[in-house]
């Protein structure tokens, strides 16, 4: 079973529309040390990554129109956009949350590098989109 | 002057309608450890702050109607608030921050325990309320 030393946050994603603007301010001017920068057409966004001591700061660019994070830009316009909590082991979360009445958006996913993903909409998680992960 | 490496995320904070359901869900769910609750009337609010590996999340309910967080939770209801970056020296940040054009809230204030914090408007930081601690 999960014990709560094992949770950390490993990042907080903010929408933004363009990461020529957003990356200067994060970086030069706040202080977050860049840690990269990918385009992911596949997803339709280019991503952003900045540390933040143990965690760090993901800036998402829509780059198509229909996506999640292009609705919520347009919708919503830039701001935090979700939380990402690393855990030990996702699925021991995901059955407590289920249990708890969390509904889950659909089942784990996983990225080229391993790590297990999932997210827990907003509606059950008091209007957090949670993403979840556990690397390999 | 700031280094990158100074900077971590001291928590992210979610506006809930009540801590008695958003407190379960956070702790026995998720699985974070809940570190203190407090009745703060002079601010009216109440709050949860829990442990996260190197950061924390608080909970905010808002206990008169007047308030900025009262506000929030009328007009987007509930949902992240948010985030706030602990740095070494918050002067040479915020001015820093001033000098790239962020609109700050008013100036630095005081916590009792000597932590000095500040705000930075969400219209200049690409729609994310930011706070800033520098710790005594």
């Amino acid at each position: 079973m999960q014990t709560p030393s094992h949770i950390r946050v490993d990042h907080i994603a903010i929408v933004v529309k363009a990461l020529d603007h957003a990356i200067p301010f994060y970086s030069q001017a706040l202080g977050l040390q860049l840690e990269r920068v990918e385009d992911l057409p596949a997803e339709g966004v280019k991503i952003a990554f900045l540390l933040a001591g143990d965690s760090g700061v993901e800036l998402l660019e829509p780059t198509v129109p229909d996506t999640g994070v292009a609705r919520f830009l347009g919708k919503r316009g830039e701001g935090l956009h979700h939380i990402c909590m690393e855990v030990e082991d996702i699925q021991a979360v995901l059955d407590r949350l289920a249990a708890a009445g969390a509904e889950l958006i659909g089942t784990p996913q996983q990225h080229p590098d391993g790590t297990l993903y999932a997210f827990i909409h907003p509606k059950s998680a008091h209007g957090v989109l949670l993403e979840l992960y556990q690397k390999p």
